[in-house]
């Protein structure tokens, strides 16, 4: 019976208390891959990656597929079917590949999540078992969240399908499901086991989600990356015009120096109250909220960005100019800088989008920390917002838009 | 635009991948304190916990109390709120301590998950205030459960009141619900903030919760510690005659053998197929279910060590005279050491409790893994469980119960 507590702390009165320290660190890692036509037959790269630990078995996994995926791919059911049959040694499927509601109704629906759980209950899925997601954020928020709870986490193979969810969405650690008002009310931080994305879904996607991601690509570049801001100014126009080329570059890029953060920042999992890579989305999450997801996630986060870097020039950190390209180069892609909602009021008066610095700062606690720009690919934290400023910027993206 | 992927790994036929190869650690640490008389006045513990980070701020909190603990305490409401009355400085209560139902139908009603979540949102909670946790480990589970996944995790604060909890289920990072018929099957891992042990919540516990720890500390024991064994055995009579100081002694050795295991076992989060704290928990876990929560998780876990030493006496790894001396232990303490539900068959006539065998395989998944003793004080991992010892090993203890 020796390891006795390892020393005690001061307590009050006589009231001695004894002292256990815990402390350890838990490792993970996952590949990102890029790569055209995943589900090709002669495309090893999925059986490969369910082995990537060597363990040589094979691999029991269920397919869940968004159902803007299987709407814009008739076939893609049968040829997961068919490629499963191709890899018999590395992967069998529990199931029939499962069409899952697509878009924001995956992740605001508990009826959803429950079914799929329930389903990795009935198939005997173990926590050393697949669940591979085929969608959009939404979609591998939902299915990851599922996973990631049910016998305390399965592994999770993300094969996202839009430039948003292949850049941002799933290549992190987080899922998540909107909830009680707020977006990502619920959720887990839950790396995954794989991450493929696969290009070739990218020239079906409809406007909007082609675009959505270039977003998230300005939001990054700004605060970290001049040199790829350039490159998103330049190529505006062609990422608008569906240059595949263009949008691989933007998306590669962008999911890298997403990577890189996480992996850099030293708080992967949030404990502090920085979110640096949450830069523009204050207002993003809350026009997403108000419009009744009318407004797509990478929209609402150009209309974000737009406001604070209005705000980051009115404060000097951006000049005048700087601002200008930022805004030119996000319609130039066809994203949006300005929303009615955005100039919407409470019954108080206030600008309903002010709600969204409130939620932002009590998601992670503590002071309230907004990332802004300080030049173009630097960022400063800032821990006050000054709402005249951000009525002002209102009014100018208002004008400025063309509508006002 | 530097960074590129690290590599390209191989990839079928014209399908060229290329591969980010992402990799970080997340470090965690929290105290596990043991005191006495946690929310007297004068004891400044658990104000100063929540302030352990330093952050000189007034922390803001919801406590939950297992109802139990508040029916056997009819005070303690009134003395959690004195307690923050008299710490203004550094915590708040964001509402009044809050019964919540005690014992298993605490982790296995998911409308009472849903509720604390609600609660969570509707107080303004933020990633950095506190749930606080007062009870018995399926109130620790659940409450746990909920302060891990809305905001993808606030800190939690346990203060767990029964033998078990403060040595086994309280001090580790697990959390959990049972559904699906199964022990556990939604659940996170998720460290808490802190845990404070206050012996004083003991004495007035019921013969099952004050006994029930007992059985964790043999499963410990026997795997880990021969020393801690020999003073299970000489003191098992004190233990069950409630003898204070011994329970104290039984509680802090088991909690810390608990910790060591988790800091040092490589694995705290359990990506692989081992969990050697869970020896005897395969048969137990069943048979809780399959009683419907009539038998207490202690006591369960007590009848499944009593199987597995048997069957690792059949097998070589314990002596005839160590299974007598566990056996005789577990009946001096007043656990049982067989059960009628361990003689219950399917309507296939397999013994029902084997179901439990492929459920511990499918929580984990990989390889079956279960963790007998090798001798006493040492472990060893198998991966197969013959079905005709395990019967014989059913009819030995039923015999030796004195019932058969």
């Amino acid at each position: 019976m020796t390891a006795e507590p390892s020393s005690s702390p001061p307590a009050g009165g006589d009231f001695a208390a004894e002292l256990y320290e815990q402390r350890f660190s838990v490792p993970f890692d996952y590949p990102v891959y890029f790569t055209r036509d995943v589900f090709h037959p002669d495309n090893d790269l999925l059986a490969g990656v369910l082995d990537r630990l060597g363990e040589g078995r094979r691999h029991r996994g269920a397919v869940l597929i968004d159902s803007g995926v299987a709407d814009a791919h008739p076939g893609i059911v049968r040829r997961i079917k068919e490629y499963f049959h191709a890899h018999p040694a590395r992967m069998e499927s529990a199931t029939e590949p499962k069409v899952v509601a697509g878009g924001n109704v995956a992740k605001t629906n508990w009826d959803i999540v429950r079914d799929v759980m329930w389903t990795i209950g009935t198939l005997h899925l173990d926590r050393q078992s697949y669940i591979i997601a085929v969608g959009g954020g939404s979609v591998l928020d939902m299915a990851g969240f599922a996973a990631s709870i049910v016998h305390r986490g399965l592994r999770q193979v993300r094969l996202p399908t839009t430039t948003l969810a292949q850049n941002d969405a799933g290549v992190g650690v987080k899922n998540g499901m909107d909830e009680h008002g707020q977006k990502n009310f619920v959720g887990t931080f839950a790396p995954p086991f794989a991450v493929v994305n696969d290009f070739a879904f990218l020239p079906s996607l409809a406007q909007d989600d082609w675009i959505g991601g270039a977003a998230e690509a300005f939001k990054v570049a700004m605060i970290k990356d001049a040199d790829f801001f350039d490159f998103l100014c330049r190529n505006a126009g062609a990422l608008r015009d569906r240059d595949l080329e263009a949008m691989q570059q933007c998306v590669r890029r962008c999911a890298v120096l997403h990577l890189e953060h996480i992996r850099s920042s030293g708080d992967p999992f949030e404990f502090g109250s920085a979110r640096p890579l949450d830069f523009g989305h204050w207002a993003g999450h809350r026009l997403e909220i108000l419009s009744g997801y009318a407004l797509h996630h990478g929209q609402a986060v150009a209309v974000g960005i737009a406001l604070d870097s209005y705000y980051a020039m009115r404060k000097g950190l951006l000049s005048p100019d700087e601002l200008d390209r930022t805004l030119t180069g996000l319609q130039t892609c066809g994203l949006p800088t300005f929303s009615d909602l955005l100039a919407a009021r409470t019954g108080d008066g206030d600008l309903a989008v002010l709600e969204g610095l409130q939620q932002f700062r009590e998601h992670l606690g503590g002071r309230l920390t907004v990332t802004l720009p300080d030049g173009i690919g630097r960022k400063i934290e800032v821990h006050h917002m000054d709402p005249g400023t951000i009525a002002d910027g209102v009014a100018y993206l208002h004008e400025r838009s063309g509508t006002g």
